[in-house]
């Protein structure tokens, strides 16, 4: 089949091995997949991953019992049996592998293969366009869980990309008072079609934020998030960092700062929300092409600014 | 009067101006004051602070409505009028000083100043040397306050310094399962008189404690704390720390681990303990010197892994 593969070069593999599907297992006809910041990063050596990229897709189960159905799927193949998967959190689980990032691979391929325990059925309401941002409004989603925004809040998004934008969006629907700092005019264009606010850095007044959602992955990112939240305010870090950024935990002691931060979240709710047509994610999309174009799509991918590229599969 | 002033040198001024005081003041005859980590930090330059120092003593308060009453007192000097003040939140007022640490001359001296809502009268069953710790001890408490420990966690506390032996018998009284990793025989002799375990570092598995607390105040106690954390778990930094150390905080980001922290706490709460004689503070003691011996005082204090010296004042 057609691949995306990363084994230290990324190319597109046009005679990779088939996956079957093993007990428990569903076998899917991937027709769509997306391009995430992540991929930019594995195919820099981030997690040391070779094989198939990919955990962003949407596609159609070939037999077994879901056959024909239309599905996403989560990506943390977790092992169900250790204390942390019992303990009902198995996105963390030590034994995990994880789709396109980690020792499994993953949907930008035409077929793939995942556990029947991780697969989610889709709603017409739900397009194929729609269903590839199941998986990073999940994770957006995830902010919510592990942080508690009142809608009395004001919170602040650093870092307006395609993870950004979507976070921006679900954070707005508790009510709280959100601005975005975004500096270039596509995404402060989107936000403004949404009635989100977007402001530039120094607009903000130092000290005078609840909550700062850091969605820069980057240390100055992070300098900027201590600079205006409030003391007892809380930092949410949503994205993952290069190596050990320097930070000022003296500033997070005095002020009594919590730092709370977020991974993979619930697919169900990502599902709700896209169906009531909360989450606008179509305008997030920059390009599409066949995956045989997949070279193309990275190189486009990597652009800077750049938001969501897709890959038609099948 | 005495005191023991910071101006860039430490030294002992025989010819210090008495302070006077104000409306709303109280003028606290200094009986017997402590020194500090943070002092040994202030006279290397934290804070850029000059003036006298002293932020643990006790005192005999001398003229006005608390005439003769043996107080302690708290150190944040709060403006009482702004959103933080009325919003319950004293002790994180931006318009603050520090006794002895922020533009405000401290307690190593004869007689000292402090407005009068920031002073605690002490019970007949805390002594001098007890009531030293109580502003130790309220730090200590915050901990509680900012961070839930719960008596079923598993709590790791690294740090076995002088805040960490107070901070670790606090934490003991919820009925948590609490180790303190402890290297120095004193330090571990102490703990086992108190019945709570004492490990060497390398004996805490990865990822296997849900609270740690760091009061190393180093990169090197912080990446530990990180270490042994288990996802979703929670780093309580109690200790300021030296410059921007480095973190990696995409381990945060990876396993959602919350990073809480706490500075001053309640000191009506630390008076409860030590008049319940639930904390044992006088085991802490290592030395005691005149005021007039102050200098010698501090090298004493400077030595590694010195406990508590007291200066004898009045």
């Amino acid at each position: 089949m057609q691949a995306v593969v990363f084994d230290g070069n990324l190319r597109l593999d046009t005679d990779y091995s088939n996956p079957s599907a093993g007990a428990q297992e569903a076998l899917i006809h991937v027709t769509r997949a997306g391009i995430c910041n992540t991929d930019m990063e594995l195919v820099k050596g981030y997690m040391g991953f070779t094989g198939v990229l990919g955990h962003e897709f949407v596609g159609v189960v070939e037999g077994g019992p879901l056959d024909g159905q239309r599905v996403v799927g989560e990506i943390n193949l977790n092992c169900g049996e250790c204390e942390v998967c019992l303990g009902g959190n198995p996105t963390q689980c030590p034994n995990r592998t994880t789709l396109g990032i980690d020792r499994k691979d993953g949907g930008m391929a035409e077929w793939v293969t995942l556990p029947t325990h991780l697969i989610h059925p889709l709603p017409d309401s739900i397009s194929d366009d729609q269903a590839v941002f199941i998986e990073p409004l999940a994770a957006g989603l995830q902010t919510l869980h592990q942080t508690h925004i009142s809608p009395h809040d004001r919170v602040v998004l650093i870092g307006a990309g395609k993870l950004g934008l979507l976070t921006a969006q679900i954070v707005a629907l508790t009510g709280c008072d959100v601005t975005v700092i975004a500096r270039h005019q596509q995404q402060r264009g989107l936000l403004s079609g949404w009635g989100i606010e977007s402001v530039l850095s120094d607009e903000i007044l130092p000290r005078s934020v609840d909550i700062v959602i850091d969605c820069t992955g980057t240390e100055s990112g992070f300098a900027d998030a201590l600079e205006i939240v409030k003391a007892r305010g809380t930092i949410h870090l949503k994205s993952t960092y290069h190596g050990s950024p320097q930070a000022n935990l003296t500033r997070i002691v005095v002020d009594e700062v919590k730092i709370e931060s977020s991974r993979c979240g619930p697919f169900p709710a990502a599902i709700r929300l896209l169906s009531r047509g909360l989450i606008d994610v179509e305008s997030l999309i920059e390009g599409r092409y066949p995956l045989s174009e997949a070279m193309t799509a990275f190189e486009h991918a990597a652009r800077k600014g750049v938001l969501k590229i897709l890959l038609d599969v099948g």
